[in-house]
């Protein structure tokens, strides 16, 4: 690119134009155009920032391993592209949830000690237990949790999955959602709402009238509604979403309102005390429909989740604590790493990143199903924490693209002409890459029980996929 | 840009580079580019086609009385852009709709006789007839109406808007819409749903019955909801909507979800017969907000048609047989030529440009706040008609820019970076550019009473403003 002009041989002349690939670095291609000459760049990094056992795991997955794990991540793609899951019925998490007991509380996120829990995890435990009427007070609830009384364990051990800091003891309601091609079904607890709610991390005595009234007045209603409408097909409303401005992540409001509409009919006819209440509560909830795509989200995971040989991940979930995944080819160990904060964050006024719970909820599945991050670029509210243009939400979509093994048939983007969102996160692309998942999600206060503070867009801890790759390696080798 | 290669002086030599501006014809720019040179395109044409009237108009109109023109529609613009327009009451025509009177039925578009209305038109009319009980059947109802004893009014002298084909008699149940900052009042019919309906063009018992329920059955209830729910704000719904995949005009399903959901509440307290039934209907028609729209835009043109001197459009209807417009500088004169094809059009399977009915409905109030055409590229839905891609979509907003004096404050769109959609119609840039409004739109079958057959993008026609801005300026003269 530069001629020698001191002493020695005369140069080869160089041609009349020079255009360059610069790969790499930008800082070269930078200069060459300083010089005015043209500079294509090819934004390339050393895979796995060059380390060696990450290196030479990527080179037997991409190499020796890559047909037979390519045809897994196929088969993968096609389960996680597939299934209809629908509401079939709400019930007391102790009637229908595998393994659930009567002194047992699900949570989100990988297993944790209860030392470990982080506070507002800790304060929806203790409302739970004081809902459930095992301890008087939240002080009780901490003894009796403290002392062992209390099983704690991650909703995904039981088939659910929960939202933010949610916990389900054996009497609170649950969302049984189930696809009828395969008869695979999921559990979500029902979305507790606005305000002071144990799921944002509060355990007031607000917080715990929310949950049972949820348990006597709403689930019944709910219960009797959906009897009457007959069981609801998820997804289409969550491919509608995407059209109507929804990542059905951190945005649900056109899938909730399409939901309501579906279940008004229903609604009306039902007989019962508290119908009017229920009505407000699903009115003035526009999350309502983010636990019932969750739901969906785990029957898609959990079908895609017995493939062997695959390096997708299909189980991804947080309890403000860690960060955990699964991949289909590794079976039931998690791979965790410690939570990461919730960056590129709007804050409700007074709060910050200083004040803030570390990312937390298992409601990262749906980022594993298109939805969420990879379905930035289909919501103008989302775009409003990625740089406020379109432009930054796009970015996040076609970011997910480069590490996903496919794109969806069924949630499309309409500012992209109705693509597919990025579809199967790809842990060799992960890793090789060091370009981690995009996450969608809410933040709640660290320490105070405030509730929510804020939210924002997370970026999975790359050290779980780095974890995850070498031992997909170890069992393929 | 050619050097005459033959006898004579030599020619001067051309520049090295050589670039065109080719303004006009894109022939001459082809040409150039033919050869290898750079040429930019400039879309201009003669204004007005070269008409020697309306370029005279034109240029007292952007002369002389530029001043004025443009300080009357600086004042449009500010009203087109004001108001908050909400739902206040359900009632019988007949007890709220200015100078009703019980033997008129109201339709949709400029005056017209009996002998010249469209087939949709009159058998929707016979439906009204026969629904207000002055006729036995639709051939009694005709030879009722041929003899003068029906007074045919079009809404729009009363203060209402309907949309498509819709005719109002006495007893029809209206939509109540008001301004609470100017008190403006504004009525639409209810939505009449899908299937065989007189808003389709059908005269059928089927239609009929429904016109019967909507009064016994539906507005009833509707009244009764509205009362426990206290007055609906519309313009935040339609604001919303715009977000979510509506031009609210041929899509406004985001935001009868989003006003079904406010209504819920009060809806489920209900104590009426025909309770579900209704539920039935509101969950199953996502144009039961049209009407709604369409009566806060009305309320909205209605203050904005008072400003003298102004150049901008503020009434805009079809009747199937003439399509017409009003301008806020001539008053109550309608400036009406045929109504056109609708054109880009998507057919219900079996039907067609020839069995269709041209365009037709008070709808087109919308295009004047900002919404349907202007809107276009807030909707996906839309752009299915506009090629099938987002650009087409973006073209014809953006074509409505060029058109326009100002843009909305409120209705924006997501795509072009929250953008104000194109507001206030100047006839003057559209006689100038020969570019008239798109209006996004249903279509009837033109005979056979088999209601819609379609949907399209109609272009108004430019006699109505040429017309319209003959009349401006004999005014201002």
């Amino acid at each position: 690119m530069t001629a020698d002009a001191g002493a020695g041989p005369t140069p080869a002349p160089l041609p009349a134009e020079v255009r360059v690939v610069n790969i790499g670095l930008p800082l070269f291609g930078d200069a060459v155009r300083a010089q005015g000459a043209a500079a294509v760049e090819v934004d390339w990094r050393i895979p796995a920032a060059g380390r060696p056992e990450l290196v030479a795991a990527l080179a037997r997955l991409y190499g020796v391993a890559a047909e037979r794990v390519d045809a897994a991540n196929r088969e993968v793609l096609r389960r996680l592209d597939g299934g209809a899951p629908a509401l079939v019925g709400v019930a007391p998490a102790l009637r229908v949830v595998p393994g659930m007991d009567d002194h047992t509380v699900l949570h989100c996120g990988p297993p944790l000690a209860w030392a470990d829990f982080c506070d507002p995890l800790r304060r929806s435990v203790r409302a739970s237990v004081v809902a459930e009427g095992w301890a008087g007070s939240p002080e009780e609830a901490e003894r009796l949790v403290a002392a062992g009384r209390v099983r704690l364990e991650p909703a995904n051990h039981h088939g659910a999955v929960v939202p933010m800091a949610t916990t389900v003891g054996p009497s609170a309601p649950v969302l049984v959602v189930e696809d009828p091609q395969t008869g695979g079904r999921a559990y979500s607890g029902v979305n507790q709402g606005p305000g002071a709610t144990a799921w944002f991390g509060r355990d007031t005595r607000e917080a715990v009238d929310r949950l049972v009234w949820l348990r006597d007045v709403a689930a019944p209603v709910l219960e009797a509604a959906l009897a009457a409408t007959g069981p609801v097909a998820l997804l289409p409303i969550m491919v509608q979403g995407l059209q109507m401005g929804d990542d059905v992540h951190m945005r649900t409001q056109a899938a909730t309102n399409l939901f309501l509409r579906h279940l008004l009919p229903g609604l009306v006819t039902v007989d019962r005390p508290g119908l009017a209440e229920v009505a407000r509560f699903l009115s003035g909830n526009h999350l309502f429909f983010l636990n019932l795509a969750m739901a969906a989200a785990k029957v898609v995971t959990q079908s895609a989740a017995a493939v062997p040989g695959s390096s997708v991940v299909v189980g991804m979930a947080r309890n403000g604590t860690t960060f955990g995944i699964r991949l289909a080819g590794t079976g039931d160990t998690w791979f965790v790493a410690p939570a990461p904060p919730v960056g590129r964050a709007l804050y409700h006024p007074g709060f910050g990143p200083e004040s803030s719970a570390p990312d937390i909820g298992d409601s990262a599945v749906l980022e594993l199903v298109g939805l969420g991050g990879p379905a930035a670029a289909a919501s103008p509210a989302v775009a409003a924490f990625l740089g406020g243009t379109m432009a930054g939400a796009v970015a996040t979509t076609e970011a997910m693209d480069r590490i996903c093994v496919g794109r969806s048939s069924r949630f499309t983007v309409p500012l992209l002409d109705f693509r597919g969102t990025p579809l199967g996160v790809d842990a060799r692309r992960v890793v090789e890459l060091e370009l981690a998942p995009s996450i969608n999600t809410g933040i709640l206060h660290a320490s105070a029980g405030a509730g929510q503070v804020g939210a924002g867009v997370a970026e999975a801890p790359l050290d779980c996929f780095r974890q995850a790759l070498l031992a997909l390696d170890g069992r393929l080798g």
